[in-house]
């Protein structure tokens, strides 16, 4: 097997974020549920940003947000998404670009316009998300190159990414491309709400061996396993992969690897600003760890460092020095 | 005269913020005057956006960031501009309009896209703009209510439209109209390369006394009125104003009206994140200041508050609670 170009290559949403401070009685008001992910159609888009105060727009995308995070600690990084040939999707464009990714999805002309998610953030950090996925949907499956996967020691897919049939068939095909190769397929369950949707085809993915590293959090474990308590969840889930990470929000995170197991807690900041990113980066910092070789305690510790970057500012995309911040932390 | 509708209509560029952190060395490689601002067009933008590192998108313009301040501190606005039928072009109609401005003129369709801002942010939170103008330009004398101007008690003109003949004309109609009502026109000089280009239309307003209140920062101070000393510069122009406002950076302010002086010192903050907007949102502390009815003091001092919070973030539009600020200042 020779020497991969790519540490991690990813296939997500391209997305831009539209983000605005906002108080927990408009999240009430407007119908959305505080902390979670809505997708919505360009409708429901135009009433929310209507209602939306002054807001900033910063390039977002789960999966584009870990490799943003890889990429600055260092990884080689390769992004698979869809933009449309619109200013939003030249901004997507420029700033994975920028971060030192490798993109070469071409973007795609016509409506819909470049996927968005208006993301309201309530006074305490937490984001409440609405996402109109626009392009992102349209991906087909020729924009997959089958040798740039096989060309990456991780493949990372975003759960969110199931939803629409042609995406759901370039990561099937992505999948395959890896496994032929050797490759480590990592997956993230992304959210309660698509594992609501589409657990069969998860669980099924996990019971036939096609997912080596599983990141997801507390509720979607329990949605994932059926169990309600979280270290029933981890006993079921665990012996399926080589690795599962499931976070805990503000109460840190666990790693199973085989016979062993890793905890960490959550990094002390001074003031979350903003959550958007948490996870995203939380796996950031873990990818980042396993692709070097550190052991399972060490890319939680960096995993937990990442994420709490990311949550002391707006933008789920990192803004301090990642490195730096690693070399402090860690020596 | 009856009581008018708005405090502050202003007339200014429709200008979306690119803006990203740099290091010096990249401001000098890619031929920038650092801290300065340049005209661009569409091929250095799309030169300099290439080298620019991952970007936020926040809405801007001069006078657009002074209106979003005074609508922030209690002011009823309207602001004339003009953007492009596209996304940049809805975002910065959101975002005007969501900070509480009226803002009636139609996008416009076909190119130019709506105008952009590639700012560049060095470590010790200077900046450096590059605009490309884009739709700003083609504002159309059409799209000047008269019967709005004369509905405000202050016309703000923002001298960085002054460059291109349609907006020009705009603005000098729009002086006429407000001089008809009996209004107050204030005039920002915006930057030395615009007095260099156009110096002597700025002295003939002066001169024949269609400008009350004028600002400028201390450069351009030296280059209107030839004057190198400071106070020899506010010697000469004072009098032939209302009022005469002059920032001096990290020096704070100076007011004269009539016999009257003011001085202020700049406000103590923690961290200069980005100078970006400074002069803009001391305009609107003073302007807010100068509504009310403020003494000639207050009026700088206020304007030295909210140029203190436009500098302790990343962009030119104010995000802490401005009223809550100046009420914790002032009581």
């Amino acid at each position: 097997m020779t020497q991969p170009s790519y540490d991690v290559i990813a296939i997500g949403n391209a997305i831009v974020d539209v983000m605005a401070p906002c108080a927990d009685e408009l999240v009430a008001e407007l119908g959305m549920v505080r902390g979670g992910m809505a997708l919505v159609d360009a409708e429901r888009a135009t009433e929310l940003y209507a209602a939306m105060g002054p807001a900033r727009e910063i390039s977002g995308g789960s999966a584009a947000n870990t490799l943003a995070g890889l990429s600055a600690l260092g990884a080689r990084c390769a992004f698979v998404g869809q933009v449309a040939t619109d200013e939003l999707g030249e901004i997507f464009a420029h700033d994975i670009r920028a971060a030192g990714i490798d993109y070469a999805t071409p973007p795609r002309a016509g409506d819909p316009p470049t996927g968005r998610c208006l993301i309201f953030v309530s006074p305490d950090g937490q984001r409440t998300m609405n996402t109109f996925l626009g392009a992102s949907h349209f991906l087909p499956v020729a924009a997959l190159d089958a040798d740039a996967v096989a060309d990456a020691s991780v493949l990372y897919l975003e759960g969110y990414m199931w939803d629409p049939p042609g995406p759901r068939q370039v990561m099937r095909n992505a999948i395959a491309a890896a496994r032929a190769a050797g490759r480590t397929v990592a997956f993230t369950t992304s959210e309660v709400f698509m594992i609501d949707l589409y657990g069969a085809d998860f669980r099924a993915l996990i019971d036939e061996g096609a997912i080596d590293i599983l990141f997801c959090n507390h509720h979607e474990l329990a949605a994932l396993t059926g169990e309600e308590d979280f270290e029933a969840g981890l006993a079921s889930l665990a012996p399926k992969l080589e690795i599962l990470v499931a976070t805990r929000s503000a109460d840190g995170a666990v790693a199973i690897a085989g016979g062993e197991r890793a905890e960490v807690l959550a990094e002390p900041i001074e003031q979350v600003v903003d959550t958007t990113g948490a996870g995203d980066l939380f796996a950031a910092g873990f990818l980042s760890g396993h692709v070097r070789g550190e052991n399972l305690k060490r890319c939680l510790e960096m995993g937990a460092v990442a994420a709490a970057e990311v949550i002391s500012h707006y933008g789920a995309r990192p803004e301090a020095d990642l490195k730096a911040l690693m070399k402090k932390r860690f020596g």
